[in-house]
C-alpha cells in the first residue's frame, strides 16, 4: 500500500491506497493555523503514524504534493501560500520517520499523474489535464512521461496571454489565460457582462463582486440566466481557442477539465469543445476530445501522490520505451 | 557509420556520417524532376549504391526525414511538397534494398533530432528549436525525447494564433505565427511598414513584392536602412512574446533559432531576447538562452536523419530515465 499525501493552503489530504487505486483509509487536517514547518511537521507525522497504525498492510512508500515543492530536492522551498517561511525537506524528514522511500513534487502535478495511473489516462500516452479553481493550472504528459520542464516549471499554462493590455493578472502582468478562464475569471465575466448590458435582466445583478461564486454563475446558467450563460460562452471561446493552439504544440490524445469550474459539465464542456473546434488547422483531421476527470474530484490529488511514488518504485515499461 | 537523407521537394540531401558526427561523404540530387513515386524511389536507391559502395564501412542503418512522413508506419503519407501523390513505403523499400534497419520521420524533426544527437543540446534534456524558413517550424524536446504528440502531429508552433482576424496564412486561418515570424513574414512586415510610413526612406521601395526577398532586408537592416531594422524588431517582438508562452508551458533549458532567417544573427536575436524578457512571468527568474546552432547549417538535417537511426539502433540511456 502507498501514502499518497496533497499538501494544500488550507487543507492537508492523506489517503492509503493500494496499486489498483483503492482506498484503504483517508484522512485530513487543517494546515491553516501552522505558522512554522516543524510544528507542521509534527502534525503530519502523527497523523501518519494513526493511519498506518489501523491498517494491516506493509507502507511500501510516500507520494507528497505540495505547492512549490521540488521534485528533484524533495523540499518545499518557497511556498507563498503556506504558513510558513522556511524551507522544509519533506522528502528527507518522512524517509527517516517512516524509513520508506518517498517522492514529492509540485501539487499542480497530481491531478495528471493520479489520471495517468489510476484513470482514463491509464491508456494514453499523450495528454493534458487543465485544472480550473481559483487559478488555471496544467499537466501535460508526452511519451507517457509528465512534461516537467528544466527548472520544473513547465504547465503554467495559466499564465500564456490571451490580450495584450488585458485583464490585470496576480503576477503583475496583464491578460494572462486564468484571469479569463477559472473561477475567478467567470466572475471577472459576469461583471463585465453586468456592465455591457447595464445589468441586463440577470439575476446576479443583485450580488456584490465579494458575494458572486462560481457555483451562483452556474445555477443561474442552469436555470436559463442569459447572462450567466453567456458568461460561460465568453469563457468557453477564449479556453477553446488556446486548447487549439495547445493542440498544435503537444498534440494530444485527449484533454481533461478538472477542478471545481468543472463541475459545470456541458454549460462549459460543449462550448469549449465547439470554440476549440472552430479554431483548430484544418489540416488537424483528428477529434480531440475534451473530457471530465474519470477518478472522484475529491480523491484525484491523493491518487496523484500515490501514483507519483507507485511509478518511482516500479517504473512502468510504457514510460522506457524510446522512440520519436 | 549510419545514412542519412533528408527528402526535400526541392533537392534531396544524403550523407554517410560516423558516430561522433563526422562526415565520410555527401551528396544531393533533386527531387523536383519526379512526378512519380517509383521513379524517384529508383534514382535514390541508385544514389545510395553509389554512396555506401565509394566507402569502406559497414552500413549500420538508414534514417529518413520527409515531409509527411510518419514515424509509426514509415510511409510517406501525403506530401503535398512532393511531386508524387502515392503513399510511398519508403522505410519497407530501403530496408528490402540495403538490407539494414531503417527510421523514417516528419522532415520537421530532423534539426531537433541533430541538435540533441551531436550538438550544443547534447547535455540538454529540456529544449526547443524554431526553424525560420519560408514557414516556421519547430521541434520541442522534453525529458530527452522529442514531443512528437499521439497524431505525431506536434510542434506545428507555425500555426498558433498571433492576432484574431490578423494576416491569411495558407492555411485557410488568419494571424499564425508564420505569416509574421518567417522569410515570408519578414517581407509582408516590411510592406506594412512601407505603407504605414508612406514609403520612409528605404532602400527598399523601389523592389516589387515578388523581388523582395528576407536576404534583401537583412542587408538593409546590415546597411542601416530603418525599415529593414524595424521590420526585424517587429518580427522578434511577436517572436519574443510566443517565445515567453513557451516557457511557461515546456519550461526549456534553451530555445535554439536555425534556418535560413536566423542566419541574420543578432539583427533578429537580440531584439528577441529582449522581447521575450520583458514578456515572461515575473516569477519564471532563469535564464533561458536564445541561441544558433552549433551544427552546420546545410548539414543540421542530415545529422538530424543519421540521429534517428543512430539512436532508435542503441537507445541512449538519458531517455530511460523514469522522472516526473
Amino acid at each position: 500500500m502507498y501514502l499518497g499525501i496533497d499538501i494544500g493552503g488550507t487543507t492537508t489530504k492523506m489517503g492509503l491506497v493500494d496499486a489498483s487505486g483503492a482506498f484503504l483509509s483517508e484522512n485530513h487536517f487543517s494546515t491553516a493555523p501552522y505558522s512554522d514547518a516543524n510544528q507542521f511537521l509534527s502534525a503530519l507525522e502523527r497523523e501518519i503514524t494513526n493511519m498506518v497504525s489501523l491498517v494491516d498492510h506493509k507502507l511500501k512508500g510516500i507520494g507528497v504534493g505540495a505547492p512549490s515543492a521540488n521534485y528533484h530536492t524533495g523540499i518545499i522551498e518557497n511556498a507563498v501560500n503556506l504558513g510558513w517561511s522556511e524551507q522544509l525537506d519533506i522528502k528527507g524528514h518522512l524517509e527517516g520517520f517512516m524509513d520508506c522511500s518517498v517522492s514529492v513534487t509540485n501539487d499542480c502535478n497530481l491531478p495528471a499523474i493520479g489520471e495517468m495511473t489510476y484513470g482514463a489516462a491509464r491508456s494514453m500516452r499523450d495528454f493534458v489535464i487543465i485544472s480550473l479553481g481559483t487559478g488555471l493550472g496544467s499537466g501535460i504528459v508526452s511519451n507517457g512521461r509528465l512534461v516537467g520542464g528544466h527548472h520544473g516549471m513547465a504547465g503554467e499554462l495559466g499564465h500564456v496571454n490571451v490580450k495584450p493590455n488585458g485583464r490585470r493578472c496576480g503576477c503583475g502582468r496583464q491578460g494572462c489565460l486564468e484571469t479569463y478562464v477559472s473561477a475567478t475569471g467567470l466572475k471577472r465575466t459576469l461583471f463585465k457582462l453586468l456592465a455591457d448590458y447595464n445589468g441586463g435582466h440577470s439575476e446576479l445583478k443583485g450580488c456584490t463582486f465579494d458575494e458572486l461564486t462560481a457555483e451562483k454563475i452556474t445555477e443561474a446558467a442552469l436555470r436559463g440566466d442569459h447572462l450567466a450563460k453567456e458568461t460561460f460562452e465568453y469563457t468557453a471561446q477564449i479556453l477553446g481557442s488556446k486548447l487549439a493552439d495547445l493542440l498544435l504544440i503537444t498534440d494530444p490524445e485527449a484533454i481533461f477539465l478538472v477542478g471545481g469550474m468543472a463541475r459545470a459539465g456541458e454549460l462549459l464542456f460543449k462550448p469549449t469543445r465547439a470554440a476549440m473546434n472552430s479554431s483548430k488547422l484544418n489540416t488537424y483531421n483528428s477529434v480531440v476530445e475534451i473530457l471530465p476527470s474519470s477518478l472522484p474530484p475529491e480523491r484525484l490529488s491523493i491518487l496523484g501522490a500515490c501514483g507519483l511514488i507507485m511509478n518511482a518504485d516500479e517504473p512502468s515499461k510504457a514510460y522506457n520505451k524510446n522512440t520519436y
